[in-house]
């Protein structure tokens, strides 16, 4: 198969730092497209899989899964893009299209895996795939996003990952004008779970650890704020919220917030991936019908109806803008969560 | 407020035997029914009452919510029902009626609490109410069953609370022709369980501990028998059911059974009340977004749809009838689970 050179960043180890690499594209085939890279996100997955905490990384490693770039080449059966158009990459650049979640729109669960845009099993070259930290990027149109062209196209990167992760359970719960919503945690995944429930129509509400965070959580949209740590303020929303997306990357309790659902209320869990150590305290879910569920981003059709959504409401991310040689800088930031709430690179930096 | 007496059998002390007594019934008021009661079922939770396993517990303490029986009296405002009619009586004999759960059927989660039908504050009499283990029993209209005529009296009793537990998780969730559903534990509540899932057209697997279960749980509808501590037996049924209904009433880890669980599958637990020793293994939740959830009983026109149902498909519990005075030694064999798979008081013995 043919391939050309591209220049990218990314990780030889993972305890090296990123640096300037260079990388092989496939040449589009019928149904690629070749995306030159504007924008990329920085997202906390970049971060783990580049060091490895979560296991199974390949090197060199280059991440990068909220990609926004402008279409230079598309193959001969892709009609849906033409060269010129912007165009976005999320987190999934393949599946299998005939499991029974591929048919029902739901790659992020395809049962024969899908392929990650970067540390994937690339198909078409053999071993894996590269992100977005790079010059181009070669992607099968089926999953390729149509951005609006209203939006600021750096601050659209991280609806990719972000926004579609926190989209993907308020509409799968059923979220919309008169929905009581709360959102744990405020941060890349956090701010976009409260612009997006906000956008539809719902009453929403930060839990936080510490006041410090009230003034920004009211600017995204928020309608209240409460500090988790408060046991009176949690009594006040004892039995109100039917959805609580809980943003939290790390361990934490989840049985206070069980409490504050309403009947048929649920916990979605989008953050933390692991063994939690608090266990579950049944009487409230039971009875009261509540769930504690699990989340992850969200399939190609309903990726394109959040950006479509966004569009139509103006909605993006809060970003600071760094430029690729920054990334490790970035990292360390991110670990003290000093970031407003996403970095994104600006690929000409590149 | 006008009151009768009548023969009971109840608890002076949590760590009394229960023994024959007299209670004091209210005379019917102008919404009430008066029921002579012919069986009476033997719930777990009659026996946690009577020991005060939960805590709460009020003496005397008169068990029993799986009441049935004949009119004996109607109020001046009853229409539903006559004198000489069957009638049932379950886990609730009263709610708000004008809160949001019970403006929607669902009086088990009545944001004011319903009443149990034993151990609930008395609105007319003040004090606590008294169960089934009684002669006759005066309930509010609303609150009273319908029993199709076509079925064993004695063995539609336990469908009062063991059904309609198991029920209502089989409808909320959606269960119907095409579902998988997985039951863990074989008990009073597990084999309604079976039974129900298999009349909606349910595809109904066991999980047991045991081979020694096997030839029963298909005789009771179960399509497969998988022997939860048999790892290739596990393996094999991953990412299998669409709900799985968890009647174990002691602690358990479910994490094993989330992985059986197909995209979007519900782990629902109806018998466990309390803090689980194990905690969540989130990525199997969030890469499949399954849930782990709760739920009680079901509310009374769930209940009437439940018994129509049963009627319909010929539907009952596999029961041992005893009589009153037996009580003390059932509770010791239900605690060795030697009891297929519910006993039914005779209540001609009182
Ligand atoms: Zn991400
Ligand atoms: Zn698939
Ligand atoms: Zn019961
Ligand atoms: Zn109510």
């Amino acid at each position: 198969m043919d391939t050309f050179t591209v220049k990218a960043f990314g990780a030889e180890s993972n305890t090296a730092d990123l640096a300037e690499m260079n990388i092989e594209r496939r040449e589009v085939t019928a149904n690629d497209i070749e995306i030159e890279i504007l924008y990329c996100g920085v997202c906390h997955s970049d971060l783990h899989t580049a060091r490895n905490d979560w296991g199974g990384s390949k090197y060199p490693s280059v991440p990068g899964h909220e990609i926004i770039g402008k279409i230079t080449k598309v193959g001969s059966e892709v009609s849906k893009f033409k060269v010129g158009d912007l165009a976005g990459v999320g987190c999934i650049v393949d599946s299998c299209g005939h499991c029974n979640s591929c048919k029902h729109d739901l790659e992020q669960y395809c049962e024969n895996g899908f392929t990650g845009t970067y540390n994937g099993n690339d198909k078409h070259l053999g071993g894996h795939t590269f992100g977005g930290y790079s010059q181009k990027v070669v992607v099968d149109a089926g999953h390729v996003l149509k951005i609006p062209a209203n939006l600021d196209l750096a601050a659209v990167a991280p609806l990719l990952c972000a926004g579609i992760t926190t989209w993907s359970p308020l509409r799968h719960w059923n979220v919309g004008a008169g929905s009581k919503v709360a959102v744990v945690g405020l941060g890349g995944l956090g701010h976009m779970a409260i612009k997006l429930a906000k956008g539809l129509g719902a009453e929403v509400t930060l839990f936080s650890r510490t006041p410090g965070k009230t003034e920004d959580a009211k600017k995204l949209g928020a309608d209240h704020v409460i500090i988790s740590t408060d046991e009176e303020q949690m009594n006040s929303v004892k039995g109100k919220f039917d959805l609580i997306i809980d943003t939290v990357p790390y361990d934490h309790d989840v049985n206070p917030y069980i409490t504050t659902l309403t009947i048929n209320g649920t916990h979605v869990l989008v953050g933390f991936i692991g063994k939690m150590e608090d266990s579950l305290f049944t009487p409230p879910m039971i009875m009261g019908r509540k769930s504690v569920a699990g989340s992850v981003i969200g399939g190609i059709a309903e990726t394109q109806e959040m950006l479509d959504f966004c569009g139509e409401h103006n909605i993006v991310s809060e970003i600071e803008i760094i430029k690729m040689q920054d990334i490790n800088e970035a990292y360390e930031r991110m670990l003290k969560s000093d970031v407003r709430y996403r970095f994104v690179i600006d690929m000409k930096s590149l």
